[in-house]
């Protein structure tokens, strides 16, 4: 008898289709209401989501390798320097890294330095009339060293207290003007792009498969005549951010090179290239902002015959360029699709439920549908009029 | 007669409107049932998916950028060396980076190596009693330079095989404890980041619109009374992370400055602001790595007069502070909120589905209900009460 | 009488269930056909969304840091440099960083440059025949120095313009074959990573928990034997990406190390452990590409004792390693499990349809079952059969 129970239900259950009885109203206002609901729903679902967000696309992050090189020779001469020849080896400190790539524009040498005692550089803080001024084994935020507790002149006219540092120490307080090496808004920076998305095991290059070496040797980017020429001329550079070089060159400041991979991969492959935009990363604005431009200090060491220890600081003013790559491929997948077709579905009951609201509750023949859509069921025994077995 | 019927079918389908037919039970428990479980989907749809969640959203990565400076000064005083004063040019190596920055706090330092013949430093695969046991042209693992084959005496008690490398050969064996550097601990950094989110086009600096200058200059980070000063003191950093400074400036380490930007673009910009937290990376267990700590051997190259090669080599410990940046914004958009309402709406369903369950298997009036449900409707032939035609 | 029509409806709301009426059409073909549709669907749902693409997880992105360290040593003896070895502090350039890592392999060393006049390299724009053919302060893209606007000699059998540079000029044309540091494909890199998933808070180390000191100071990264091995040599990097070491080591280039961090964070934590794979980055082919290989330049500065400013220009070819670390964790969420079950949900809603479709339209006895699924309701006027009140 179980297992006579058991097969009946499973032959229902494989063999009966269930669907809900429908009331089909004729009325010209609702139908063309709940057409238009459904029309505004579908549009919707086809236009917005899968025809312009690709809404039926997996994406993916794009993982990149970035390698760039300078191009560019300057000259400067003056009193205290001489005639002097700057090229790469120079002025890009450090001479590699992957993402960054720094240009220095202006500077202020201090030679000579030795390990001593000297007068530190006049400030508020510094200056002094007698030793009891100064305070021995004091170091304060923007000491060049470590104060001994004398007083000494710094020049003819002002003392400042003595301290244990690298002397003569570094005067920072006149920076040239204009920059020193004006001319780097010449040099040339190429920027070679590789990048990679995991889970589509899509490679590709800045440099695209239809681009010549012959054309490479000497193109500059354009964003109109050479999009896809992959050195630059940093004065364009800083111009399409909307800065001046010159402007810029004297403090520093740090540049974003934005290269957008946004690749559609049910596309060909050769629709999938890269977007240069070029934006000032640091903050101009001196109000609200503490150590503006961009510098930094750095040293070269030498010994001399007796083996004394002396350096020459630099405080290297300069363009930190920041290659940041960044992006999105998209590729036809079935879940995002499925996801997006079932709530759209899910969505079409929103249209029955609006017109049931009007049909129902609005209309003039309200009561009517009502009777039509609904079917009462009352309690067993309060049902006389409804008797088991009576179907309906 | 085909475009009548197209227009007949047309007409159906414009101006008419189809609804489902419902059967309206009138039963206490099961009313409260269904309304239940509907107002659970409902709190779980509005409370957890689009206030909590913000499922209303469209997210996008941070794109970032990152400067860095230290200010500091620290005297030390070694017979070895003299007195002597440290400056960031001299500790931050290299001077300038982009997410990451090294502070020296420990070092090992080997004057004056020059190339040529010398006893390789004394360990288990090298030392030796004669010439047998070492291999001319022979290079281990943890050499210095290449063996000649020749034994030789490195101190008055043991012997290791010659090797040809720059001479003398560092001895890292005794690590300075305390730290060399042990007064970095008062060094501070200052970190400006410029975020973006390419997707919103919204961008922002840490140093936030409403802070000034003249704060900026004196302020240090501290989580409840400068939560947004960019000026970081290293003890401060390392010890916010749970760690000892003076312990872990010895082998060094790497600590993780880390940005977390989390930004909700429907409210106002003000609210997007920087939260910084601070963690150890590597591993202090030193049963489960291999070279605890961080530490890295750099050089000093001079010339003499006569032109030869000479360099300091500097085994230098320190932390390596990493700045991660990271976080996500949102802002409405109209894609994931139909979606999540298609899904919830998809949800309502399953209160139909449950309720129908209890009313038509397990109440006593199921069969009763189930005739108001249900309508049988057999094969053709066999259904001898129904007649073509008959409208029920 | 308001507040009873309220307590009406709110009677009728909490206590009726309302249920749509089902027809129930005993039919072998399309019962099978409907639930092989609902069948797959649902093989769909939980087959493929939930156990294969694991919908029910939350993902993240990982945040990762990267530390890096090279042993190895190399002996060279050539004429001109005569018998020299190469320590790491001779060979990593920068001597540390953080997701990048250059091992020199092959180098043009100038030395003794100062600057002066001298020729320049020959090549097309710079061989002259006279005076005429040199511009004064011409600088070219591919210039050393300025131009004095005189022509000199260069060689008994060339002449080329006079710079202003670092003299002698660099001669780059020809590249030692094979690669000058030609043994550093034994060299070993020990990579250290740390991940973390900021959403779940999870961090780990590629130095797993159960890789002890003793296995990891002997161990050498193998794909089968020792996948988890944090140290590599590099020919086997290089090999494993299908190139040839010695090949690459002339002109240099860019191999990613790529560590996938793919993660279930519903699984015990050991099961989530790095995948190392390795690709080359930079373009063999060069046809397509501008300044092969990889390379950059540096030089080392010293001063004579009359502070006359020298240096060697050192241009590095050699292998940059790129750690790029990425992955996703998933980890089981509320939220993109209700969306999936959602969206199913309605997705089921289409084998409704589709079997609508084939009874209602294609079946022998589809009017007998129109009649059955639809109730025509006329307007008011003219469903004269009908009359207000009646139930059906």
């Amino acid at each position: 008898m179980a297992s006579a129970a058991c097969c009946g239900a499973l032959r229902g259950f494989l063999f009966e289709y269930d669907t809900p009885r429908i009331v089909l109203i004729k009325s010209r206002k609702v139908g063309l209401v709940n057409r238009a609901v459904q029309l505004a729903i579908l549009a919707y679902v086809i236009g917005w989501v899968f025809v312009w967000e690709k809404g039926y696309q997996e994406t993916d992050n794009v993982v990149s390798s970035v390698t760039t090189k300078v191009k560019g020779i300057t000259v400067t001469n003056t009193s205290e320097l001489g005639l002097r020849v700057w090229d790469v080896a120079d002025y890009v400190i450090p001479p590699q890294g992957e993402n960054t790539l720094f240009i220095m524009t202006n500077l202020i040498m201090t030679l000579n330095q030795t390990q001593g005692y000297c007068p530190e550089l006049p400030d508020k803080t510094t200056v002094c009339n007698s030793s009891k001024d100064c305070a021995a084994g004091y170091i304060g935020t923007h000491s060049n060293g470590v104060q001994t507790g004398k007083c000494r002149k710094y020049s003819t006219s002002v003392k400042t207290c003595e301290i244990y540092a690298w002397c003569p120490v570094e005067n920072d307080t006149h920076l040239p003007k204009p920059a020193f090496l004006k001319d780097a808004e010449n040099f040339t920076i190429l920027v070679k792009n590789n990048i990679w998305y995991p889970k589509f095991n899509f490679t590709r290059r800045n440099i695209l498969p239809s681009i010549s070496t012959v054309y490479l040797k000497t193109c500059i980017y354009d964003p109109k005549t050479d999009p896809f020429c992959p050195i630059f001329r940093i004065r364009q550079i800083v111009e399409a951010a909307g800065q001046n070089f010159q402007e810029m060159a004297v403090e520093g400041g740090v540049m974003g090179v934005q290269i957008n991979w946004n690749c559609d991969l049910d596309k060909p492959a050769s629709y999938c290239v890269p977007k240069y935009t070029f934006r000032r990363l640091d903050n101009k604005d001196s109000d609200h902002t503490v150590s503006p431009g961009y510098n930094f200090r750095f040293a070269k060491y030498y010994k001399d015959a007796s083996g004394t220890d002396s350096r020459t600081l630099i405080k290297a003013y300069g363009i930190r360029f920041d290659i940041m790559v960044f992006g999105k491929a998209g590729k036809f997948d079935i879940i995002p699709t499925m996801i997006n077709i079932g709530s759209g579905l899910a969505l079409f009951g929103v249209a029955t439920v609006l017109c049931d609201i009007v049909v129902l509750y609005f209309m003039k023949k309200r009561y009517y549908y009502r009777e039509k859509k609904y079917k009462y069921v009352e309690d067993y025994e309060l049902g006389a009029s409804e008797t088991y077995g009576t179907q309906s």
